[in-house]
């Protein structure tokens, strides 16, 4: 989208094989494997080789999952497809499966467009990566937009008639749905890899050091195919996100070219907007601290993004997450109306200092009457934590 | 307005004795001249004497100042005062002398209350505690409400008829008006420490530590009267600003009751919003960068503040200062629509930790396209300095 394979290569001297793929790496010969559009295979010697091969979305193995109707949406041409199905097929009734980011966003979309939706969940909540408190006020935005939501509900089959999807059976229920869009997540497409000996790690994904090289010499990785240090949990994680496959590729690329940089892991910051209902997490969910083995301690506290004489002030809710004891900042969840969940990129650079939530008291924070109120949103819930830590 | 002497009373014995003028403190024997609302004198003894005087609204001495019509904006009353002239004398033209927070403020309200407004600045741009770039945006902002904004205008004289308001004299001309706002900035209300023998220092604040105990055995201070520490200078500075006095505030009081807190100083944060347009900064601009010694560089740059398809997307433009040589980040500043200015607070929190700008490039920021691009403006911003430094 960008630019154009000549476009590199008058700017910047790169030259751009498109209609190639890669079949195999060769790694101690230094070397890949590739076919042309043509089904002309060769084999290409390379100095240095970064793998940046993404991630792929995930489809269960069930019945007829393949019929046409059926989407996931990970590349522009996913987009374009789903477009011309509805524009082509005018589904009657949508079935979104996955209460997550994508999901959620396809849902919300769904029903601009006019589109009856189902949105079904197997977990208890809708998005998982938050606690179940924060993420509870998502299910009635999604309903005022007219979505039947249905947690605690698998994709179990998927029905179709003569090739086309007619609807799935979920939860042992059958739902009628001419369009069916999968928002499943996401794994890394490290099989290449794999099949050349690199190493993996979480979730199958690459590992890598910081400055973006795999375990195998003269081959760097980025991206959705690489793991990322978590500067929290201070382990690996697999967070396959587009603010982090940049700055790991930006990262790759300076070192490539002779650099020294190096990247310094991630604290897991995301943020989405459903029916005006903003949400945004970074660093440890409760679940998540706990899980690491941490002793947590947490609070949540509803006020608003401004002083409430302003015709556009928004409910917001804000939840720390604490390290008993030390009072080190774990994590943080917000969720709240318009102006809200942005405030997040305060906890998230927070967080990459290691702030304790005493320090979060400290910080010279903007106020106006249209902005915050005297103390930040996030300010009123660390004062709070405070007197439990 | 918060709560009532009985509350305090009630709530944590507390005595709260309104209607009460303190006249002097007598250090050296530890008690204050107090006279009550009904001219009784007495003297009452302290073990520990807290100063929260506050500020004082700056009245220019020049002819007729105190007319009737003429109103600074510093307390509830004040606002209370300028409704009651509206209401009552129907003003025909409003003039405001000032050009910062207060008189943006004011001039972008009685705009909306209908009344024809000039806005008077003596100084080249509107709200000087921003570099000229970054405050430009403020005056057609100001003439898009229909406010006639003139700069390098001084107030000479305010003209009255029968001790009522009729106009100015700016800049050698006569401007009509029948209600006239001081903007003019506040100073501290020290006069009372300063007979005491207080240590004064910058414009004639209170000089304290950072637990707040003035220089004084027994005598503490916080809030509009005092001066600051600004982490990025590392010199005193007078920031009367209401997140300050409240953290400094809560400082005094902590450590009045025993406590071992200190208040960490400020970063220097600040933010307005005039006509739509949002303005904020943080640090030092390039001009008090410069007067600290400091070798600067800067950089300016445009972009939007989320992806560009969206209906409610807004023009962001961000100013980072960082020293040169080693990339240390000095400041930020903002300006432009809808959920720009906000996003002043990651720079504020940054700069609360030392940051350099390339760390800016590190920071796991929130992204979705109803939020942001992949890289937060901000980290445009340090991408495109970070090649000057």
């Amino acid at each position: 989208m960008a630019r154009t394979p000549d476009q590199f290569w008058s700017k910047s001297h790169i030259r751009v094989w498109v209609g190639h793929e890669v079949l195999g790496i060769d790694p101690v010969n230094q070397r890949i494997d590739v076919v042309d559009s043509d089904g002309h295979h060769r084999r290409e010697p390379y100095d240095q080789l970064l793998i940046a091969t993404g991630s792929l979305p995930i489809w269960p193995e069930i019945d007829n999952i393949r019929s046409a109707g059926v989407f996931s949406v990970k590349t522009l041409s996913d987009g374009e497809a789903i477009r011309a199905w509805i524009e082509e097929q005018r589904p009657k009734r949508a079935l979104v499966a996955g209460g997550g980011y994508i999901g959620l966003e396809m849902a919300d979309n769904l029903a601009h467009w006019g589109i009856p939706v189902t949105l079904i969940e197997q977990g208890k909540q809708l998005m998982a990566s938050m606690d179940e408190e924060m993420a509870r006020d998502l299910e009635p935005a999604l309903q005022g937009l007219g979505v039947d939501v249905r947690l605690e509900t698998r994709l179990e089959a998927v029905r179709s008639e003569r090739g086309q999807v007619t609807g799935v059976i979920a939860g042992g229920q059958a739902i009628r749905a001419d369009l069916l869009v999968l928002g499943l997540g996401v794994r890394p497409n490290s099989a290449l890899a794999r099949d050349a000996g690199l190493a993996l790690g979480v979730q199958g994904a690459l590992t890598v050091g910081p400055d973006m090289r795999t375990l195998t010499p003269h081959v760097w990785a980025a991206g959705d195919v690489v793991e990322s240090f978590h500067r929290v949990s201070q382990r690996p994680v697999y967070m396959p996100l587009a603010t982090v496959a940049n700055k790991q590729g930006r990262i790759a690329g300076l070192n490539l070219a002779g650099g020294q940089e190096q990247f310094p892991g991630v604290v897991g910051t995301a943020i989405t907007r459903v029916g005006g209902r903003e949400v945004a997490r970074t660093g440890l969910s409760t679940r998540e601290a706990e899980e690491a083995g941490l002793s947590v301690v947490s609070q949540v506290i509803d006020t608003e993004t401004k002083l409430s004489y302003f015709p556009d002030v928004a409910p917001i809710r804000v939840k720390l997450i604490a390290e008993a004891g030390t009072g080190r900042l774990l994590g943080g969840q917000i969720s709240g109306g318009q102006g809200s969940a942005i405030r997040i990129d305060t906890l998230a650079t927070a967080l990459h200092y290691g702030m304790s939530v005493n320090d979060l008291l400290d910080l010279d924070l903007a106020y106006a009457p249209p902005f915050s109120d005297v103390w930040d949103p996030v300010q009123v819930a660390a004062r709070v934590i405070g007197s439990k830590i």
